[in-house]
């Protein structure tokens, strides 16, 4: 994997990661892919939405359809015939939301499928060889979570837990092409947060993630942190805050030098009839769209907005009709990566601060 | 509209119908479209998938989004985003299946809507004249259904009432771009059917449908019934056989001579996880199939079977991901279309009994 910074705005960075299956420009947002499929979407509407990579999620595939399947399919890749690159999220986030299902020691975690019952354990080494066997390009290591608000004391013994695992992770590979990254924890402590960080730089990796936020603390809290996170990561490695998805959102990472993301928020608000737009947000079941023949966005070229209007997307949501949610996401997907395309741009002309601007209207705060 | 009957094969026909928005090439199955989307799948793909002609449901339309919404929307096509043909059930058979939400006189039939109980009112006249305003290219009369099986004496009041409503749906018409269709009732009495039928040419329609089968009765006595009605018809229009949609039932029904051919089946199968193939169906949740990486039909050429295995769309079936029922819907209904065509070629070359040979497997009747 390299890594090019292409040039920077303020804070805002315009890079291009190099992977196996292709070039992803930077800022990108991943759409997510939890069980090998972007809900509702397939991998040729992806490209059509200008998807550069997604992400997938190893404690899902690792139950479902499990590694025997995946081995057999030749990877992700083939498995979900998605010929673009593919990060997947080591799963901590995961088990450590299964309260009573999962015990941790010192040398993994022992957890309970969610779907079944059934036994399986996790460690650093075990789920690095696992991402490397799914062949993607971007793999997480395996990480502490903490659900906010946590005891100083608890986020403390995260902090540590992460590090020493990032160490035994970055040991255990074995596949070049696979990247690896670290996860930055320690919540909303400053402190923690430096000392994870230098943990992570220390044992080198080739691109760092910010984890543990967009779990409960206010949006300056999570704002906040990032940006401190942001600055404690070394300028030349790639930079990626998981689990940020809106419009304000993304814009004010970006600014913060951030430069990927993911996020279910576009195709969950998809499936749910929330419609995203540069503009702000709008729920499409409400009584104002049943007559509106305009396109969900005006200012959107995607396929959605160039063919349906507002009433016939009202109509097949207000009918429990799956096209709706499937056209919704769709629509909310490509919006999220014209923004980074425009951001790109705006970054490369030096005119990210009217950019930003621009899009900083009340609108999205509703 | 016009209809050439280009050719036949036995008593198997090759037509051309002539309509608004283009040709139907006939044999020809049409994915049925009730609330103004074929579920799951977008007009994009339907025309992908060699789709002709759609249908669509007066009942449900009126009652949502409305007429109101559907005028002020410039009709159907235009609402929905489909540019190929329409025709449109008339309700009959919806409003006739809510037994105890409607009440029949002989000017036309009253019911409350299953969604809200709110009253609504059909008369042959008002149903002419809404799938007028939707702009369709093939209108249904209004008709009289009854569930099998029935004393004669219903059957014959039905029939009677049907002809009578017929000849006022006729009288109606006031656009020459839209077709109407009358329908031939009867149950599985052969008199009544003769009577019906005798009625509805004395009329005259620029096409004729045989209603009233495939709700309860046996698969022989549908197309005994079906076989006898075709008969009954005349040779230079379209026969079309409501809600039949099998691959053995549509080869059976073409070599009586019907034309046209709709049916639920190949998507309700795709979001149950039945997979429909020339050489039978089976479950794709079957334990069988998750790691069998074959496409679903090795002879199907669409781009599902063209793109993801058995094996992916097993897990996204057991793992309730809503790509699942999309990806086989569109193969079954690929599939059915791929069908109509090869049939087609078939009675062309006078091969229309070797090609109804290699398809009478036992395979089908399982």
């Amino acid at each position: 994997m390299r890594f090019d910074l292409v040039g920077t705005d303020g804070r805002a960075r315009r890079g291009r990661l190099h992977l196996e299956h292709g070039i992803v420009e930077t800022p990108a947002f991943m759409p997510v892919g939890t069980a090998a499929t972007v809900k509702g979407l397939e991998p040729a509407e992806l490209h059509a939405a200008h998807a550069q990579i997604l992400l997938a999620n190893v404690y899902h595939l690792w139950l479902r359809p499990g590694r025997e399947t995946l081995a057999a399919a030749g990877g992700l890749h083939r498995f979900m015939g998605w010929n673009g690159s593919i990060l997947t999220d080591s799963g901590g986030f995961q088990i450590f939301s299964l309260r009573e299902r999962r015990r941790l020691d010192d040398d993994g975690v022992t957890f309970s499928s969610h779907i079944d019952g059934s036994r399986h354990r996790f460690t650093p080494e075990s789920v690095v060889a696992f991402e490397e066997e799914l062949g993607v390009d971007i793999a997480m290591v395996l990480d502490v979570c903490v659900r906010l608000p946590a005891e100083r004391q608890e986020l403390e013994r995260a902090v540590a837990l992460t590090s020493r695992w990032a160490a035994r992770a970055a040991a255990a590979r074995t596949r070049d092409a696979t990247a690896l990254f670290g996860i930055v924890q320690g919540g909303l402590d400053e402190r923690l947060r430096e000392r994870s960080a230098h943990d992570l730089v220390e044992i080198g990796f080739d691109g760092y993630a910010i984890g543990g936020l967009s779990v409960g603390e206010t949006r300056v809290e999570m704002r906040n942190a990032a940006s401190l996170c942001a600055d404690l990561l070394p300028a030349e490695k790639p930079r990626y805050l998981m689990g940020v998805g809106t419009v304000p959102d993304l814009l004010a990472s970006i600014d913060c030098g951030i430069d990927v993301f993911d996020c279910v928020y576009p195709t969950r608000c998809g499936r749910n009839g929330r419609a995203m737009t540069r503009d702000g947000e709008f729920h499409i079941r409400n009584a104002a769209f049943t007559r509106d023949f305009q396109p969900l966005d005006p200012h959107c070229d995607c396929a959605v907005c160039k063919t349906f209007s507002r009433a016939y997307l009202a109509h097949l949501f207000r009918s429990n009709e799956m096209l709706g949610p499937r056209l919704l996401s769709y629509h909310n997907v490509y919006l999220l990566n014209a923004l980074m395309a425009d951001a790109r741009n705006a970054i490369e002309r030096g005119q990210w601060g009217e950019f930003v601007s621009s899009h900083a209207s009340e609108a999205h705060l509703r």
